[in-house]
């Protein structure tokens, strides 16, 4: 009995032979080029055909996924927006096989787990939620790359109760793509956070570009600038989705910033020397701490 | 006539000999590096004697700059913060040579050029200020390096009344830094354009950093709050003195950033799709017009 139950885990955790992957964007693509580079079979779909045949054509992807062959993915990567994850993982439950794990990549995981949670332990297969921590300002699947997750950080994000063997399934199915850290939390931290570090960072970004200012930048800006308005450029329609998905979260890091942003402003008006010099120095102490450089925060106060 | 008057010309414009540097942190240290890269004999001075000795050591600079030596150079960099450049020149005012230019490297320029242009008249010296556009979130010497400008923009702010060759023994002056390009513009300009590329930046990625959420960040984060918070990381004495140098102009690009943050936040808050999607479609033309990419701004609204 624990003999079988042992095969059982190592036939689980061995890397998947047959992947299908849902959407081929930046992430999808990216996805679907790094299983390929693996010599996995790739079984792709996306709602543009003109991508698919270019992904299938340069021979990323073996075949389309459809109805009929999606029960022979060990894995399937679903890398839609929140709303169309849903809808695709919950079409397709009854077709997965019963060994299959399937995991989206949606930059909110409330929506997204909750349903599919239960979807899966109604229809008997394997759901994790996924994040992975990369991504350019430009989408779509001409800008994917076997490599853009090598060395970043992906979230994962299991059901309320799970085994631990789940993350190492999880982990090998997604061990091509190289990723160089997992977090594992709760669809509830996960937004939290991510509310802050992405998605707060897209809202200042974009509302940092659109002073008049910025159209004569040329000749007068160096990193700063660049930095500032890097994420600017982006895909509205999945951000609309994202933000509001995450409205809880996103307005509690709003109201601080903008608190915050109108202290900097009263110090400045008031010509408060000391106070300013107090919130630029808090500012920079808080980036340290955030980098885990507690000791050059020492003397900087 | 015309003769002497063109010799005189070609005089000064060839290189300088001998340069003297003023402040031996990022900026000043990076010129003295170039400079004595390019084989010209540098002159420095440094409120910390530590700095300029190791300066000296490693042969970057031939001698400490002095009120006796000062009328040897031909040029003279000053890069400290806006009161101490303005002291520091008038101080040395009467002991420039009659063929000397002094340039100044500070980030804000009608308080150092009111007074400095007058007090080059006064005294019989060419004054010209400068911004350079370059920088780490480091600051000191030891971060200097002798390709910091190299193809960076810079910026020249000549007096009110200035005859063209003023901007050609700029440039030759400035030659062995690098710098990718020069615009030429009135301290006014230049104060209103740095107050939202440079100065509002640093203010929106300090008060960016300060969430209690950044603490968190690490497995959570990628490019989008590397890029928010970077400069987050500075020196507060100084941007404090350049902050309340600019006040003015800084003050209407904060209360434009958070202004156009609330509309965000208030679409969030009320889940108007429409609202928000059109916010952040205006927010990526505003980005792409910015970097005069005008073709990619068409059909994103």
């Amino acid at each position: 009995m624990e003999d079988a139950q042992m095969e059982e885990h190592v036939q689980h955790i061995r890397p998947p032979r047959c992947v299908g992957v849902v959407g081929l964007g930046l992430i999808g693509g990216s996805f679907a080029k790094a299983y390929a580079d693996a010599g996995m079979k790739v079984l792709a779909h996306d709602i543009d055909k003109g991508t698919l045949a270019a992904a299938c054509g340069e021979g990323t992807v073996a075949a389309p996924l459809t109805r009929d062959n999606v029960g022979e993915c060990d894995a399937v990567i679903v890398a839609l927006y929140p709303q169309d994850t849903v809808d695709w993982v919950v079409e397709h439950a009854d077709l997965f096989g019963s060994e299959a794990l399937v995991i989206d990549c949606g930059g909110v995981k409330r929506p997204i787990c909750e349903p599919l949670f239960e979807a899966a332990e109604r229809a008997g297969f394997a759901f994790m939620g996924g994040h992975p921590m990369a991504g350019t300002h430009h989408s779509g699947f001409r800008y994917a790359r076997s490599d853009l997750f090598a060395g970043q950080p992906m979230v994962l994000v299991p059901p309320a109760i799970f085994s631990p063997e789940l993350i190492d399934r999880a982990k090998a199915v997604l061990d091509p793509a190289g990723f160089g850290s997992y977090a594992v939390t709760t669809p509830e931290t996960h937004d939290r956070l991510i509310a802050y570090t992405s998605q707060l960072a897209h809202v200042v970004s974009s509302a940092f570009a659109k002073s008049p200012t910025a159209l004569k930048h040329k000749g007068f800006s160096a990193g700063s600038y660049k930095d500032l308005t890097r994420v600017a450029e982006l895909n509205p329609d999945m951000w609309t989705e994202l933000f509001l998905d995450n409205a809880d979260n996103l307005d509690t890091e709003l109201e601080r910033v903008i608190v915050e942003l109108q202290r900097y402003r009263d110090a400045i008006g008031s010509g408060d020397r000391e106070g300013l010099r107090r919130l630029l120095a808090e500012g920079s102490a808080a980036k340290l701490k955030a980098d885990g450089r507690y000791a050059d925060v020492q003397g900087m106060m």
